[in-house]
């Protein structure tokens, strides 16, 4: 695309004008066709200095996620390596499973900057304002068995809290399955839908949500004591752009020691993130509550809770509260 | 569909010839309209008698598996009251899957006369030729966890095998985990493809493929001593309208057994079917070999098997060869 060509171009050289001439003639169109896509580029909020005599100089990018914003910042093999940027999607995950069913390969991924039918957990809603937060869905094709696809869900819990604290230095806590709380407030959330087979995986969409840039007034009523932001936390604005290299390098980092080492190292971390054990634990589950103390998560990411009477139960899947 | 509308007149009192004026004042369309249907519906195979003085009668319908072939034999509640019937698809699965994904509801049913790429399992093939077997998908929605929708493919089982013993008489047996064989050879095969996230099945694609009316050397050679139909088995043509009504309504029965009485019921009816207890096998798991003595399949769909060392093996996912 023309945008993401003169935008490495410029960015060679960030002290250095680049003429409309030099530029026309790289990427052989008229010195108009240049100008106009100068002036798109400013609409989307790049400031570019335009002299006559010499030409075009990149001032300051946006802190916008295009592919071109978040290259140069990226140290990954693979995820990330495409992505698939878009203004407004209904939800990211949907137009990866789409894409995926496409055959789309391992580690492409999709951002939007805003979801008009954002989505977490069960169908539930996820709040998805425009250029604030990070909506991202990586496109995984593990071959596993279908049983250890939430193994997957745990590693990105891993993944993504250690980018959180790489990027800011908080330490924020997992909340099984596959909520990432700060001072217990929601900062970010994991989707992960499968396609499948009794035999095996076809590819796993990685969805998550992240709460950035959001201040606190800015959430809906009904969340805005539950939810928060890294920007809240921190009283820094995030840089997203650095902030989603940090994530796509975690995530591919995990994911790796998940295909190679399997599933004890992506335990042992998952369980000293989300510190459960011993927790007085509420937990709703196919319309059954009930109460007990969280004992630990076992191999397959199944929590194992002791009941007030002393009974040992496996919960699959389900919500907790901590009580 | 008005062909569907002349045939649904034309069936009411198959003894009788309904007129053209007649045909043409109910469905408000014109006289030489209902000729050019007429004429469409004998390019399909249809054996339609035409007066010039009392009008037309319907002599015989072809064996195709249009809805309206197979609605007047469906006992079913839900299963097949909506049929997507076509000519050719890649797949009735992949079909369905994304009518699944667009919102279609529980029990609407994918039917193609043949499939340019026909699966099985892993991806392998399945040979599709047009108009004598059944390629059929059911859409599911069940409120399950995903570890249990291996047990969905033991269901499907039991239907098929049910089906085809209601309707001929013969005792197929199921192989696990998702083929029927009659005398050795594979008669019919499953392939359930699932969308999930970690605690709840979007919806599952119920795939058959079951070989109704080929002969035996229509098969490829690779596989001709390894396949079978019905028609070879009984020496007798399968109306297959009349099969498929059999076969949704075994998929229905026993999906319902499965909601409301759980996997008990399914299970023991499988192993009936199986008959695997005892079976010398070698098993072929994610690029392992293991021989043994299969002793059951638990109570999640996954074959336990005694290796020669005397270790009991839980195997979730696999091919079997009987040795």
């Amino acid at each position: 695309m023309m945008d993401e060509e003169i935008l490495k171009l410029l960015r060679k050289d960030p002290t250095a004008f680049l003429s409309g001439e030099e530029l026309s003639h790289r990427l052989k169109v008229s010195r108009t066709a240049i100008w106009k896509r100068i002036r798109h580029l400013r609409s989307l909020g790049y400031e570019i200095e335009a002299s006559t005599h010499s030409g075009y100089r990149l001032i300051q990018s946006p802190d916008i996620l295009t592919p071109s914003e978040i290259t140069p910042f990226l140290k990954t093999g693979r995820f990330g390596k495409t992505i698939h940027y878009f203004h407004t999607l209904e939800s990211t995950n949907s137009q990866a499973y789409e894409l995926a069913i496409q055959g789309a390969e391992e580690g492409e991924v999709v951002i939007a900057e805003s979801q008009s039918k954002g989505r977490g957990r069960l169908g539930r809603i996820w709040f998805s304002p425009p250029y604030l937060n990070l909506y991202l869905s990586v496109i995984l094709r593990p071959e596993i068995p279908p049983h250890q696809a939430s193994l997957i869900t745990l590693m990105a819990a891993v993944a993504a809290v250690e980018a959180i604290e790489i990027y800011s230095g908080l330490r924020p806590l997992i909340k099984w399955p596959n909520d990432i709380l700060m001072n217990g407030r929601k900062m970010a959330g994991l989707l992960n839908e499968i396609k499948s087979e009794a035999d095996r995986i076809h590819f796993v969409i990685l969805g998550i949500g992240i709460n950035l840039n959001i201040d606190q007034k800015m959430f809906p009523k009904e969340i805005q004591t539950l939810a928060t932001s890294l920007k809240e936390e921190t009283g820094k604005v995030v840089s997203r752009k650095t902030f989603v290299a940090y994530l796509l390098q975690e995530l591919e980092k995990w994911y790796n020691i998940f295909l190679e080492e399997g599933k004890t190292a992506i335990l042992k971390s998952w369980r000293r993130w989300a510190q459960i054990k011993g927790k007085q634990v509420k937990i709703t589950s196919f319309g059954e509550t009930m109460r007990g103390t969280a004992i630990n998560v076992d191999s397959d990411g199944a929590l194992i809770i002791e009941t007030e009477d002393g009974e040992r139960k496996r919960v699959v899947a389900g919500d907790i509260e901590y009580i």
